[in-house]
């Protein structure tokens, strides 16, 4: 049952695991009795159920476990918080459209599919030449408009139904906008990560936590793209749920407390460095990795490998999972250090989980816009001295010049104090240039060297003020979702028809079958009674009381990943006992009802093993299977 | 600890409950540093933990309890989806605006206020002018656009502010609208509801469930609506989290396999009967209601009476529920019943859980307009004469008229044989009017008596296709969380400032505190150990290490509902026993810590009761409370 993830049969396994999920409605297209619209899919009921859990075990695993402050905030934002969250200007992606047609398409994707079909001639190229192409075909996602734009004049990229000329590429935003209220002045967007809610309550969330750092929020909600062209079935979706941690620390002290719990684990890394190279991976423990610099800091680490763990139990394969570090050309400029969490699929290597040393980014552009203090204060244990900025400012000359904006020019250069790099650049610059131009509120004023001095000097201080850095692990639960159901799927070698998934019972959409062997009325009450047993303790069934022969039966439940069966039968009118079968071994026992529930909780809370279980009751022959 | 809500004090109440909510961070207004945006709110951490406790509740009591099939669908939803539903010509409220501002305004919301004015000196007015104004202000948030331009004119209406003209009242769409893509073709909308996307899946869900009726599919996500001008805090808000169930029945068979398992509860009843005359509720139970046809069928009651069982659970009383019949006036042409489940809160009896019988309407508006078969078919036990449409059809005569379209108008007659309604319709209007104007894809065509014959046949059947009936409840969870804490929000009767919020355990957003007692090292790895084996049974925990005292410890824990205190004293470093107290009684006993996780589960889960505690470990006397 081990998985068989392979290039060879990524096509095979992609293409059976499809009809699995559209025959037992795991996920299908939203609106499909209209046509269906691209990007947009529904949970079925056993989708549905797998993401419930999914859902439980993170806020186990993170927001209990951790102690997380989890927060729920609202889809519909305001155009003002993501213009200064940058989003307005810059999420977006590149456009081309067909000159005459006016038929749109994404320039990365136009350009892949044509360098594609150049390769697939390649008898008159040179070596260089290919690579050159690969180089394109590898990069293209990452192209800014110029890098695009020179690309598609190179290679003469044309229209693909048409061959017509192309537009230049143009940013096309990926938030959906709308309209709050029914003014038509008020601009809004749909959030397009859930991180955004938890940056404007940091004030609250820093009093909640006692004003005390480290403390992290994480949030569980929807997040929304408009995708030029979605593709890549459910790897790249207009809405889709994610769970967002932001970790608050002190930037002099990224270290974490409970680092020498996670150390010793081991997890696959492929470097930064070592993808400008071989792209080989190396294989490391967490304590090695922050030691040798390869990860910046303990924290960013530590979450790491929390991400490693949850992965794993949720059935992610250790082989199929690899952290990516971000290149340097790939990574906003604020952020220290970026790694992704990638999972293999039939997609290759996805980024299921980022994770991101933000630096102070986020809580200072809002705190800027919003002109709110979202800044930490850190009490030193004894007083200290601080480099500050000596200000000197002559209002008298300022009056002169800008008599109107005297208090406004005056107060932005007595803050200086506590800002001594920006402090010094404004001092270097009226040395250099005779003067400075500073703009507030939209206005420009020409300060000169009469109006104000600065140098450095040190203070006493009991603590100071800061903008906390954010550590920022990120998940695409819908991804993650995919990828767990595509690592455990396989079909069992003697049947080819015969898929089974293979997830962990923790994640099962539903925990036990209960199958009556025929439909005898003296074998039909044992159902109602078991299945109410099993509710009980909170355990999902599924009865399966067709006529169908009970090998079918389980074929059927193998099919949805029900780890465990109850099979009802003549002898259980005789004795109170039913059979038990696990799914991925096919072994039964014989086992009393009396002690199914119990046992079955014990198995899913995973605190007792099926080997512990076949150690217990007798060995049930199987039949018929 | 009982509920003090009455007329008298629901003002300070309020107040109370807001200030705590702000200060502890339940519920926020959204981008508050940004000036905040209204009818948007977040949930800060006991507020989200609060809400994540009722969804697990929910999901509990419905999804598992009543094998309900669970599904997860998109917001976005494109145009077409909500022209069938009805949304996009019918989801409105009327606004008016100040003829020379153009300020906005709430058209029933103006009139109500203009009324209230009218209402402060009532000197010079007669008993029946008096009693006119009190019933416009009753049924003007009901008012249809004729009605309402009607009163504004009767009573001459004024913007409030400048006392300018207004216009007349015109519709205005409460569905927040975007693009999907870039095309700038395809006009999308945030879903109004969750429901659509359970009937627009009707098929896969019918095939999931094997083809048998009844059955239920439920959603829990959030759906979003453009007030025009919020108000009432968080009980009308723009984004919000609801959990509904289409239960689809046999429309010849409403009754429920599970009656005889509530119809002994009572319940709060308002009639539309009594709205009409007294007023008057009736307690009564479900299956006395069910008998006199004051519900209208088994199915609508069970649900009716698993909502009172759900509410009542999450902590509220039953003197503060009750459920409120739709008056002929306000229900849907299509539905049959309708009764809202309404609980008291300062603001008065709001709805929170809506119970419909909404007939067939969704599934065959849904069907005609995606032309998808979203009907059921039941084979009859044995075979029987069922009436039909015996449809002769004339194409010689069609196509000397039609010559185009004989196709089409052929198919529609003869399809008629399984509608003798329409048909019947139709034949009668040809009879009458010597023609029918029968409208295909937008055209219309002139059937004539030489065309077609209908009468009246039987068949012999095996079975009939029939679109099924949905029995909707939905929930409305905002409302319901601000429900709960306001009915369980008291103060202590010896002292003013100290709140409590008398949560079950199994809505608590923290379900244990742990308080040591002094910040001495010889405690402190106690707090460590303790919260870890909490976590281990998955049992969230507070600890509050800060220097108050213990009184002033277990205030600020009742205030935000947590329900037990496990506090760290000398003596636990002598015998390893900590006290543990009751949040409601503020009773103590003295516990062993080795069996504090296991009594703690026990009381959240409520196999055990605290009356059983105070009866097993030996009772600790209060020194300082």
């Amino acid at each position: 049952s081990d998985n068989k993830m392979s290039i060879d049969n990524k096509e095979k396994i992609r293409a059976g695991l499809e009809d699995l999920m559209k025959r037992r409605f795991f996920i299908t297209q939203s609106f499909s009795i209209y046509g269906g619209q691209a990007g947009l899919y529904d949970y079925g009921p056993p989708g549905c159920a797998v993401k419930a859990n999914l859902i439980n075990l993170w806020r186990q695993h993170f927001v209990l476990n951790e102690d997380m402050s989890e927060v729920d905030c609202v889809s519909v934002t305001p155009e003002q918080v993501l213009k200064a969250s940058g989003h307005v200007a810059k999420f977006a992606d590149f456009m081309v459209k067909d000159e005459v047609t006016k038929a749109f398409y994404r320039a990365d994707h136009i350009l892949e599919a044509h360098i594609q079909t150049l390769l697939k001639d390649t008898s008159k190229m040179s070596k260089e030449q290919i690579e050159e192409l690969n180089f394109v075909l590898a990069k293209a996602g990452d192209y800014n408009q110029e890098q695009l734009k020179q690309a598609l004049n190179k290679y003469n990229v044309k229209a693909p139904e048409t061959g017509n000329a192309l537009t230049e590429p143009y940013p096309f935003n990926l938030m959906f906008q709308t309209q709050i209220g029914p003014s038509g002045l008020s601009t809004g967007y749909l959030r397009p990560e859930t991180a955004q809610g938890i940056f404007t309550n940091f004030g609250k969330l820093y009093e909640y936590n006692g004003k005390k750092l480290p403390f992290a929020a994480a949030q569980i909600g929807n997040a929304f793209r408009n995708e030029i062209a979605p593709r890549a079935g459910l790897l790249r979706v207009r809405e889709f749920t994610m769970a967002e941690i932001e970790h608050f620390v002190n930037p002099n002290n990224k270290t974490h407390p409970k680092f020498q719990e996670i150390q010793h684990i081991q997890a696959n890394l492929l470097s930064s460095d070592s993808q400008d190279k071989s792209s080989e991976i190396e294989v490391c423990t967490f304590g090695d990795a922050v030691q040798k610099k390869l990860i910046d800091n303990e924290t960013l680490a530590y979450f790491m490998a929390r991400t490693q763990q949850f992965l794993h139990t949720v059935g992610i394969k250790p082989q199929g999972l690899r952290f990516r570090q971000h290149q340097k050309n790939e990574m906003a400029h604020y952020a220290q250090d970026c790694w992704d969490a990638e999972i293999l699929s039939s997609y290759g290597w996805v980024e299921c989980v980022g994770h991101a040393d933000r630096s102070c980014y986020d809580l200072k552009v809002h705190a800027t816009e919003s002109k709110s203090n979202l800044s930490a204060y850190e009490e030193f244990k004894e007083p200290q001295f601080v480099d500050i900025a000596k200000v000197v400012v002559m209002p008298a000359a300022i009056s002169k010049k800008h008599r109107a904006a005297v208090s406004p020019i005056k107060k932005y250069l007595t803050e200086l104090k506590d800002d001594l790099t920006k402090a010094l650049e404004i001092q270097e610059t009226i040395t250099k240039d005779g003067h400075y131009n500073l703009v507030l509120d939209g206005n420009t004023y020409d300060i000169t060297a009469d109006m104000v001095t600065i140098s450095k000097a040190q203070e006493k201080k009991n603590g100071h003020t800061f903008f906390p850095h954010v550590i920022e692990p990120s998940f695409g639960l819908g991804r993650i979702i995919y990828s767990i159901l595509e690592q455990n799927f396989y079909t069992r070698e003697n049947d080819e028809q015969r898929g089974v998934l293979s997830l962990p019972a923790i994640i099962a959409p539903v925990k036990a079958s209960i199958l009556p062997l025929t439909s005898s009325d003296r074998i039909a009450p044992f159902v109602q009674t078991i299945s109410k047993s099993l509710k009980e303790v909170n355990i999902s069934t599924k009865v399966d009381d067709t006529g169908n022969a009970i090998g079918r039966k389980y074929a059927r439940t193998d099919e949805i990943g029900i780890p465990f069966g109850v099979t009802i039968d003549f002898q259980t009118i005789e004795d109170n006992t039913v059979t038990l079968r696990e799914r991925d071994t096919t072994k039964q026992v014989r086992i009393p009802i009396s002690e199914l529930s119990s046992t079955l909780r014990k198995l899913c809370d995973l605190t007792v093993s099926w080997s512990d279980i076949l150690k217990t009751f007798p060995i049930y022959e199987n039949q018929s299977e």
